[in-house]
């Protein structure tokens, strides 16, 4: 996919400026300064030549074949270029051009005609208003950021083209490379997902990152990322988590940022990794860029130092990254080769005299023990301390062990040649302990995202032409919400259990139906005319027994008449009285980009003040639902704290699953709470209370 | 204080040896290769002089006076060293020398004859088992860390000697400058307290950053600090945080670390700034160094870039770093400086084509709005971006208003000269603008601490002599509790609110008792034979009226006997039966290193299993038990959520300070827990339904 953005065998400059300030101008010097070997076109109806490469009027006055174009024209232009382009039979074209829907409205217009033109000829279409784009590997610098990186295996898209060359140059100087870089300006027509899918097939990126700012198309972006995370890991910045930054966002880019919640669920989702900060993001992707995944969990931290050790070791401690035990032989290897008072458990600290024979020797031993799946090597500079030579050492036993392998070496000049050393071994390097450990932490949490079974939702056996009627009926009445008799019904449907009940409409079928439920039950009238039932006595519960049963029966009919004489009575409901039990509620909300995101937690105050929910998309397999009750602060209540017996979770599983089934058949569900669904001991199984659900669409 | 160890006439280095690779040879090195200009006395009996130094055979050979002597010799000959030292008069000693505490219990009994030696003579003594330390503006190189800094205002101490000398190092590269920097090793004699005291004085430091593992005089720390904080922030990273770590601490310095909450409340309670890094200690102490305190809230961000910016805000709503709203003349007038496309809203986004002019014309508007207070520019390198130039503008700016002012200038190279000319002018820089904000989070935080009225524990009245003698009875009788009805007297000693109740010995008693207590109440067998009340039917509660009470007294007497016939039986307790409110727990513990740390959250489930509390060391204020109830999760269930009526907030915060003053009065008792305290509606009151008092010492 989009090979001809990032491999293309010629490309036209359109727009071209003989003034060197010009942007039309930089990007072609970029072009030529970057080393494309293919075919360059410079553009510019007012010029013969430039740099001593001819050039044309327009793109159909080329004479040869047109892989890419490159459109720097003022944006009343762009339109009729591409249109051009179209007839030379160009299906790529990058648009730097700003003045779009960035600007307002009137940018708008002219931003879908341009788009509309694209699509009339099957043209692919990035930016408007981006910087352009890198592939490092085809040695193509198609974009006006005059740095190009060193070739490397991360692919970086960014949503906003200024952080992009702060990046690319910053990615220099730090000596990391990139196979690709692409600003994704307006996103038009090429979006995040389009560049998901493009370098899941491309053999030079090993890492995807991004910087969003918005998700276009969520559930596409899902799909994609979920794919693209089997073979490389997706690490993202995603700014606008504020409502401050929220605000920024609509104001830069005219797009408006889907909810933080639900970002965070597609994340989890999808299995793509999130940064917090551009150091965090180049942090995780130079790592997965350099080094293979972790077999396993179990750090081994090899120091010069107690005091960075500590440090290290709080970290794990944070980010919870597991430590490796040591094998017994492993210790006593150690002792063979490390000075009496040096530390053999983990940490293992080789002493502020190590030399780098030393750091050798020990390394050597730790990744021959099968509890150590990942190095994390720290040197201070001391008085003895070989940082070069003991970069090459650890270098070499990486390459050679294949072990995951980061380091730290603290400090600056003293430490400068090991550094350099460290990048050109391709082991990352960190300044600071800390930074290193929360690295592992993210190719720990890849790994054991690789390491899951794939799990779907279980298909699950309803009654979806009751549920349809059911949608169709309310809305023919007009109705943005399901009735509760209805609601219920909806439930029943899907196999969630509801009070058991019905309407009886004499004294003989309510006792048939009492003795059906079991007692105790709880009578209402039933009638079309009788809206606050509990106001005129028309709601008993505790029914225990048949007499019970008639004298209700009769009382309730009674106060109902009393009421109002020409009341329609259609009977009594019955329903099973639903006993003590602990309260969870499962609500799902339909996300603008993501679709129906579903909240755990427990019922009554632990939502409303504690707020002790969590969220997953949906469908939500058993295993995620699972992890959902786990996840919440209040989770030992469940579980069965002081004391209790424990609640039926398997039940909860259940009913969230069938939920989830439910909202993913039916899109016309906007909304949807169970609240509460009262769950008995374990065993016991849970009912599901009160159900209200909103319609639309 | 400490005087002669940072600014000495002269300075002796005891164990300099010829040997090049040695740690003699290197730290009188360093002394003179840090430029010191007072006198050098080299001491070596084996030598006549070293680099043409006259050599002395011992410091009492020495013929001028001498301040300080750096010891360097082997273990076991430093006493004897530390002894000549007092007989010349020599009041200031390092000793690099290790060896002693930190290999085990013969070096500790090392350790403890040196410190009684020193002692003895009045020496303070800074290690042993230390780097040594440093003090840049007597150009004073005094440790065997070869990288002398750049004279600055940072002072700094470090508990890791290998710590240290990184930081040095990393320091250096990043144009850091230092004051003092301290390498303080075992702490036998010299602390990190008294450190703190010195360095509150010394005109040179504006600031102390400190890297601890363990503090050992906890209440000394807390006092020493909170006295700096009014003239000097102290931001200090702590090491330990967890169980790994903490067991790292112990086999590095053998020194154990006080819990984690307690050192939390600590440095609360003091005022200082708790860094989690060592990135962010030199962030914060960086920006503390350059720049004065913010005025106020408000923050402006100036930018180029929008994504940018967005992080900046993110980061802003992370860290609650409030934003600065412009005044209407303050937009006006950017708008006349601005283009038509820049933001003039907060971030103010001059765009991406501006000139160092344009951010000049910006800034120069932005700082004389009455809300700014502080300024965070953002550039990244463009095509016509002037980081130089803008560089010199905003350190201009930043010196001339007084507002404080940081810069985030992204990327590497392309920014590299705009970054030095920020040093230069003394701008804080950071590469990334997350990094900038929390560095503005911390000035802010600090700027709070100076704020808040300074508030002392209000007198509380108490019978202390019946709380002295309810303590003395239960140590005389061997116990390590004090008794249910002692503990309730002794709360009662101290002003707080106990269920009304006694001991009736007869059934008269018993009705006189409960007519003045008003029922209903609750009776409890009173034996000291009978411990566990409740598993014979020795509690009975819900009493309602006489008939009942002499029910229920039959009925437990019965039991008691039954249970137990030679039982000896003092008669029932009765006790006002607590009716509904909302519970509460107030804890106290004593921690090792802090002395008393209160603990408040609700009761019950939410203490046990969503472990919703906050920590305070004590004396607790007015003013911080107010917030203490503000900090917990559940605190909307006290103020009144779902209708409820607000709790008294004001009975829980007056028993907090009770407590706190009960536990500050009485060192014997190590732990107290009320549990719960029952808390009325306002105006109502609480009743502490339980209370435990633990006693020991």
């Amino acid at each position: 996919m989009l090979e001809e953005f990032f491999s293309p065998r010629s490309v036209a400059v359109v727009g071209v400026s003989r003034d060197e300030g010009k942007v039309g101008h930089i990007v072609f010097d970029n072009l030529r300064a970057g080393g494309f070997t293919g075919e360059v076109y410079p553009v510019n109806p007012g010029a013969d030549d430039i740099h001593g490469f001819r050039c044309y009027p327009s793109v159909t006055a080329i004479d040869g074949d047109v892989d890419l174009a490159v459109i720097v024209v003022p944006a009343r232009l762009a339109d009729g270029v591409v249109r051009e382009c179209g007839e030379k039979g160009i299906r790529s074209v990058v648009v730097i051009t700003a003045g779009f829907k960035e600007t307002g409205p009137a940018g708008a217009v002219l931003e879908r005609a341009l788009v509309e033109t694209a699509r009339s000829y099957g043209i692919r279409l990035l930016g408007p208003n981006c910087l352009g784009l890198i592939s490092a590997h085809s040695a193509l610098n198609a974009s006006f950021a005059v740095t190009m990186p060193r070739a490397g295996s991360i692919s970086f898209m960014s949503q906003s083209g200024a952080l992009g060359t702060a990046v690319l140059d910053w990615t220099a100087g730090e000596g990391i490379g990139l196979a690709n870089f692409v600003s994704l300006g307006n996103k038009a027509d090429i979006s995040e997902v389009d560049l998901v899918k493009a370098w899941a097939d491309d053999p030079n990126t090993k890492v995807v990152a991004a910087y969003l700012e918005a998700v276009g198309d969520g559930r596409g972006f899902v799909d994609a990322v979920s794919a693209l995370v089997r073979h490389k890991p997706f690490v993202a910045l995603k700014s606008g988590v504020s409502d401050a930054g929220a605000r920024a966002v609509s104001s830069h880019t005219g797009s408006l940022a889907g909810s933080e919640r639900a970002y965070d669920a597609a994340f989890l989702k999808a299995g793509a990794i999130r940064a917090h900060t551009v150091e965090e993001l180049f942090d995780v992707a130079m790592a997965f860029s350099r080094q293979p995944l972790p077999a396993g969990p179990g750090l081994i931290i090899l120091t010069n130092a107690g005091g960075p050790a500590i440090l290290a070791t709080d970290a794990c401690e944070r980010n919870g990254v597991s430590l490796a035990s040591l094998e017994n032989d492993t210790i006593s290897r150690l002792q063979e080769v490390l000075p009496e008072a040096a530390a053999l458990y983990n940490p293992v600290d080789v002493l502020g005299d190590a030399p780098a024979s030393r750091y050798e020797n020990a390394l050597r031993i730790l990744v021959d023990d099968p509890n150590v799946r990942a190095v994390l090597v720290i040197l201070t500079p001391q008085a003895t301390t070989e940082a070069k030579l003991t970069a090459d050492a650890i270098a070499q036993i990486a390459r050679e062990s294949g072990v995951t392998t980061l380091a730290c070496f603290m400090g600056d000049t003293a430490v400068a040649q090991g550094v350099r050393a460290l990048r050109e071994g391709g082991i990352p390097h960190y300044p600071f302990p800390e930074r290193a450990v929360a690295t592992i932490a993210a190719m720990q949490k890849h790994r054991r995202t690789l390491e899951a079974p794939p799990s779907a939702p279980a298909p699950v056996e309803a009654d979806r032409a009751l549920v349809a009627e059911a949608i169709a009926h309310a809305k023919h009445a007009g109705r943005t919400f399901i009735t509760e008799q209805s609601a219920s019904r909806i439930a029943e449907a899907y196999g969630i259990p509801v009070p058991r009940g019905g309407l009886a409409r004499d004294f003989a079928e309510a006792r048939k139906m009492a003795s059906e439920i079991g007692y105790p039950v709880v009578m209402k009238i039933a009638s079309p005319d009788i809206l606050h039932k509990s106001d005129i006595g028309g709601i008993q519960v505790g029914i225990e027994d048949e007499p019970a049963l008639l004298v209700a029966y009769e009382e309730i009919l009674a106060r109902a008449r009393s009421y109002m004489a020409d009341a329609r009575i259609w009977g009594v409901t019955l329903q099973q009285q639903v006993v003590d039990g602990r309260e969870v509620i499962i609500g799902v909300n339909r996300d603008p980009q993501f679709g129906p995101l579903l909240m755990f937690g427990l019922g009554g105050i632990y939502v409303e003040v504690l707020k002790d929910v969590t969220f997953r998309l949906c469908p939500v397999t058993a295993e995620e639902a699972h992890r959902m009750l786990t996840e919440i602060r209040g989770f030992g209540l469940l579980r069965g704290a002081r004391g209790q017996r424990p609640a039926d979770l398997e039940s909860v599983v259940d009913v969230i699953t069938r939920i989830s089934a439910l909202v993913m058949d039916f899109d016309d569900i906007t909304e949807l709470d169970i609240n509460p669904l009262i769950v008995h001991d374990r065993g016991d199984g849970s009912v599901a209370a009160d159900i209200r659900i909103g319609i639309g669409g």
